[in-house]
């Protein structure tokens, strides 16, 4: 008998929690969709400064504008956390003319890649080889590639159903091509972008120099220029092709991560932290990429805040600086968690878009993935339900790496790549509803872990 | 040991079928990521009749299109089946004047709702009463609503995750608005767009005159207008708006669904039909209702031809007409099937927008439902993961209440009522992707039931 009454009582305190579970993330849920200023606060950082690239102008006013986000969302304290960035120039010039027998003289729709050096002020004329990839480097050699323009044609796969999967496959050659084409004697890359969109925006992204012996220019086409590259080729191998870019690269200068703070009502100096990068490509609004992931983050806080839900563990929301370039907030931040041993029992990231929320991609230990698959249920019925262990993100990579428990907001990535690193990842790209969801879930996520992390 | 044998090849046959279907789901699902035509039909559709609102010549010329994209996709038949449509004509005139003391005069965005009367040439002149719903005409009562227009100023609710439960909330306010309002003596109602958005775009639909005594015009207006006339009633109580409108109702012509086979290699006399609606409001282009159901239902045929599936069942895809108005052309199918006693061994509908592909709502029994659910593992590493019993669609409708199995296809719904029934519901709202991913997800769908219902 007295075990039968432990036994109802543990199943009445289970449906007390379970209730609680359900009414919290209803309550979280609707806070989000009924406020409008999640989708105001992006508004403004997108049309206020666009293009946010670190160590730029717009990076500082960004740092300043977000500041402001956090304090009226809700926070306790907002301080700066200083690191020193990379600060790339695109320049203003960026032309490329085609010259073919058949098909005459044309320009094509290309960019600059990040941290590419100029071509000569008077650019860069010669023949160009199309291959696919590395491989047909080697296959091709220096005989072929020396002195020539490689053209790296390269569809992303569609087959894949999650976009990333298809990024991820041939982003190297974005990244490397003209660290691995300068080898054999190139004398700039052309790279095709690393979308599934026919269109004509150039998809710009960092590309690397490593330690190779020379540096040799890179830039993006757009994908409709690339088909018609690659036609024009058929026809004139022996076309030319004429690059110019001035891009440059000035001397590093200070920046920073804004931090901003709820203290926790029980375990103040044990934190949860979820954020996005504050920095985005010069070339658009970086409203996918990431000022939804800012936006999103500070929500966090103005949810708690409007929903009265107290944070027993401290939130951090952070915006990190230069996700894009090397990471350096991201660096700076982990670097200062360890030096203060910090215990830290999440960290959350926002970077993949304002996309309709599908759930969570996971660093975790198998321990604790079992918690938390205990609380889908109460994800489903707002369409979250994607709670798989894989990666997390770029600016929690490095917590991830000290054994803090890390994830990933996943969202429905089919329309991320059309505007990913393009003038097109425009503030009217990003549906009001789709990124009030990914907040709720976030927010939704942390109320969990915060609840019953210790127990 | 004779047992653990037969064990051991039900095993073998399970896994056997498990990777049969795993690798026939990928097979689907690539063959429709691979290919762009849907893409261009949808485009062809929406650019070469827009608006093609049942009885118009755009809806002549989308039953010609949709014919020829039939047989392309390599239909072994396409027929007509005649059915009588009603032919509503929205006129050239929709104005909308508000004059009020404090705010001078300014037009608004407005339309005629679907199936509306026409003002006096001159137009209706009138004092606004604004009401939120129907109990609050009858709280109002005749005196004060006599010789008024009622402004049904109800903005949906956002809290619904499912924007299709918050859409069927209110859509009565439009669909019988001017009847109920017309019984107190109101002069013409104004609704408020059936939308979560805020924009200027006014939003269409049907609306039913019923049994009402006295037939009153009824517009919709745009939710920036709504809230702008909202305020100057605030301000000024007493503000006239004159409205007018010149549609009017012609007598009921010839129109067709249209009809494609594929012959079933087993079961020739065992139909799986799956189908969209060819009308779409006359003030968009109808892309995503229902271009995108019609183009997906047409790759379905494309996607079994490509991959080399024949069919064991005949596959019918329908391509419906009228199902705006009165649903005339899905009331003739069920008719045919139920006078031929046509077995039907599933009916699937595609009407709620071009979206990524969330799963399926379906009519069907418990034990089906139940083979169902098994197959759903393959569907999951695509997205799809919603697979519950609930409502199929408004065109398989007649056909569920003669028993037969019935789904719709569930999309991500956050954007569709962006577009609904309003001149942005354009082919540049449609992604290539999510609308390939919808078309996959119902080849699929259909495959299992063709492979697995007579087992």
């Amino acid at each position: 008998m007295k075990y039968q009454i432990i036994f109802l009582l543990a199943i009445i305190a289970l449906t007390g929690n379970s209730q609680k579970d359900s009414l919290t993330t209803r309550k979280i849920f609707n806070t989000a969709l009924l406020s409008n200023q999640i989708y105001e606060d992006l508004g403004v950082l997108c049309k206020e400064s666009p293009g946010r690239l670190c160590g730029s102008d717009n990076a500082a006013k960004a740092i300043n504008l977000l500041s402001g986000m956090l304090k009226d969302a809700g926070a306790d304290t907002v301080y700066l956390q200083e690191c020193m960035v990379r600060k790339w120039d695109r320049g203003k010039i960026e032309k490329c003319l085609v010259s073919s027998k058949s098909g005459g003289t044309f320009e094509t729709d290309i960019c600059a890649l990040g941290g590419s050096v100029s071509t000569p002020e008077k650019g860069i004329t010669a023949q160009v080889i199309e291959l696919k990839n590395f491989d047909d480097l080697a296959k091709a050699g220096k005989e072929k590639i020396n002195g020539k323009i490689v053209f790296f044609n390269q569809p992303l796969n569609p087959e894949h159903y999650y976009t990333f999967n298809a990024y991820g496959e041939f982003a190297k050659l974005r990244v490397y091509g003209a660290k691995e084409a300068s080898a054999y004697g190139a004398v700039a890359v052309i790279v095709r972008s690393m979308t599934l969109k026919t269109d004509n925006q150039p998809h710009t992204g960092i590309m690397r120099y490593k330690d190779a012996a020379v540096q040799i220019p890179g830039a993006a086409i757009s994908t409709v220029d690339a088909d018609r590259l690659s036609l024009s080729l058929k026809n004139d191998s022996a076309l030319t092709v004429s690059l110019t870019l001035d891009c440059k690269e000035l001397p590093e200068v200070p920046s920073y991560n804004v931090i901003a703070e709820i203290k926790g009502s029980e375990f103040p100096d044990e934190y949860i932290v979820a954020g996005g990068h504050t920095d985005a490509w010069d070339n658009g609004e970086g409203a996918h990429d990431d000022g939804a992931g800012c936006v999103q983050s500070i929500n966090i806080l103005r949810i708690f805040k409007q929903a009265e839900i107290k944070p027993r563990h401290t939130l951090r929301i952070i915006m990190f600086m230069d996700e894009e370039v090397d990471q350096r907030g991201a660096k700076k931040y982990a670097e200062s968690v360890s030096q203060k041993k910090e215990k830290h029992i999440l960290a959350l990231e926002s970077d993949r878009g304002g996309y309709t929320p599908h759930g969570f991609s996971m660093e975790i230990s198998k321990e604790l993935y079992e918690k938390v698959i205990q609380w889908k249920k109460h994800f489903l019925m707002y369409g979250v339900w994607f709670f798989e262990i894989g990666g997390s993100g770029v600016d929690v990579g490095p917590l991830a790496k000290l054994g803090i428990p890390c994830m990933g907001l996943v969202t429905d990535s089919q329309r991320y790549f059309d505007i990913q690193h393009a003038p097109s990842d425009t503030f009217d790209k990003v549906n009001k509803r789709e990124l009030q969801l990914g907040s709720a879930a976030m927010a939704t996520m942390i109320w969990f872990f915060d609840q019953y992390f210790a127990q």
